[in-house]
């Protein structure tokens, strides 16, 4: 696919060897028929509305890095890790279609929200449909479930977390820390993982694919949240500024005076810091990320894990 | 618990064998303990809708049902189903929450919802948490998995088909029926399945099972929505009407003149029909379901199946 060509020369300036390159499209493109497959239903409203997300796109980082880590690994059969990742890249889509009703989003991978389309109604039973798909593609793994399980509850967790915080005006530093580490990097982490396990890597390497994954996911939000201060949506290809301003939600929306939220807004979330120092300590995860891979063997797929993780830093949207 | 040894001695006049009724209790409370200790967190808002929830009781058919069909089976270690019962329980109490949403309930199984008390963005995040927690239930499962994932996406699939069908006026005879075999009864056949394939019964009694649970599901359902039309809320526990009421739905609240849209309601779901002719069909659909059971040696737990099946039409709430 088109977007995924693109997305793989992006890498940071390195060229790929072309034998990788060639698997990884492959295994990406892989990924995406079984995400469309998978959503197949005679009931059409879940049909369209799971595929319309799907295709909208999106930056596959999470599939990218289940696959990589797997061929980092020395894994050479990419069909055992093309189900667990388009399970892993459905998970985060259910949670971006239940985040469009609760934030009132309606624009998402530069396209109409699920949510804008097709209603409150239909989007919260949208993402229930990716949810238990998610439950059917896993289904077979027995000693992988839990792994992906447990990043799917951290994740609900980290989304109840920063409404919480929102909704109490409770915005510091450690809480949101802690929000994006359960909403974002655990199921990176749970990425890297699949992708080692599927190798059979040795425990070892499994612990440092986790804190690599664990640390670029931090990186990749921290990013993302600061994008989303200072970038406009077509650039986003969101609604610019829904993430951190859902603070305002229903009951504000018709309650509050209007106001800007987002000034409001900026302060609570990097109060005491300057955007330049949430980039700096994104840097210092990815720095962090990539020294856990040395217990890997230089290989044209440890240089692109490398890339990866740096292009989670280098991006403007 | 209380409610369950309730539960017990309200099965159709029948006295159920004291050990049968002893080890089903037991069974029947390690559910409840299995589902109240999974739904621990430290995000106290998820860890306190859950359990609100799930402490606010439930007929509980569908554990009772996948209890007695292993036992019917001659499954001795109750251990092996407590946890899909468990899991069981908790797919339907995820699609309860986030129902309760979408028909705006304010009342479930006699308490507010959980819509009610910590409001939309909570309740939406409290069903992904449940689902959520379905899937870490099940991972050790792995021949089972498939099966409760696939009731899942049923239930999630019914539940769409009847709001479609409610928003597009077309609420049929065989629309009406396709909703309900997939919201409910899918689940109900889970239920029996899992009992029975915990068991190692043969494919043929799987089969058998697979045909009762489904039967006496369609009738649950259809005596549930006599019920919803024709009792009031402290019988039902819940707001009455609400299932069928809800094509009314978010826009219609503001947008449409008062009216009595429990009349309208009655003539779409039972167009040509009268409450006595659901009766009825629910009556034979338990009859159907019980004829399955000629597979089953005759038993105590048998005769509990045959209990359980008839107490989904003898009942007023």
């Amino acid at each position: 696919m088109a977007m995924n060509a693109v997305l793989s020369t992006m890498q940071n300036g390195h060229i790929l060897e072309a034998d990788l390159e060639a698997r990884l499209m492959a295994g990406l493109d892989a990924v995406e028929a079984k995400m469309y497959d998978i959503c197949n239903s005679d009931v059409t409203v879940l049909r369209d509305a799971s595929r319309h997300i799907i295709s909208a796109g999106g930056k596959r980082y999470r599939p990218r890095l289940a696959l990589l880590a797997y061929m980092a690994c020395g894994g050479q059969k990419l069909d055992d890790v093309i189900t667990m990742s388009a399970a892993l890249e459905l998970v985060h889509t259910a949670s971006v279609v239940h985040d469009d009703i609760n934030d009132h989003g309606v624009i998402r991978r530069g396209k109409p929200s699920v949510n804008a389309i097709w209603g409150r109604t239909f989007a919260l039973l949208t993402g229930d449909f990716l949810f238990t798909k998610v439950y059917e593609l896993m289904a077979p793994f027995r000693d992988l479930n839990i792994v992906l399980a447990e990043a799917t509850v951290a994740l609900v967790e980290g989304e109840t977390l920063q409404a919480q915080a929102v909704k109490e005006n409770r915005f510091t530093r450690e809480v949101y820390m802690d929000i994006i580490a359960r909403k974002t990097a655990a199921l990176f982490k749970a990425g890297a993982v699949l992708g080692g396990r599927a190798a059979n890597a040795t425990q070892d390497v499994i612990e440092a694919l986790s804190l690599f994954g664990y640390n670029i996911g931090l990186a990749f939000q921290v990013i993302d949240d600061i994008l989303d201060l200072t970038a406009d949506s077509v650039q986003l290809g969101k609604s610019s500024g829904i993430d951190l301003e859902q603070g305002r939600g229903f009951a504000a929306v018709a309650d509050e005076p209007t106001e800007d939220p987002m000034e409001a807004i900026k302060r609570k979330a990097f109060s005491g810091d300057t955007i330049q120092k949430g980039k700096d300590q994104a840097r210092l995860l990815v720095d962090m990320a990539i020294s856990q891979l040395d217990v890997l063997p230089d290989s044209p797929e440890k240089s692109a894990l490398i890339d990866l993780a740096l292009t989670t830093i280098q991006r403007d949207h």
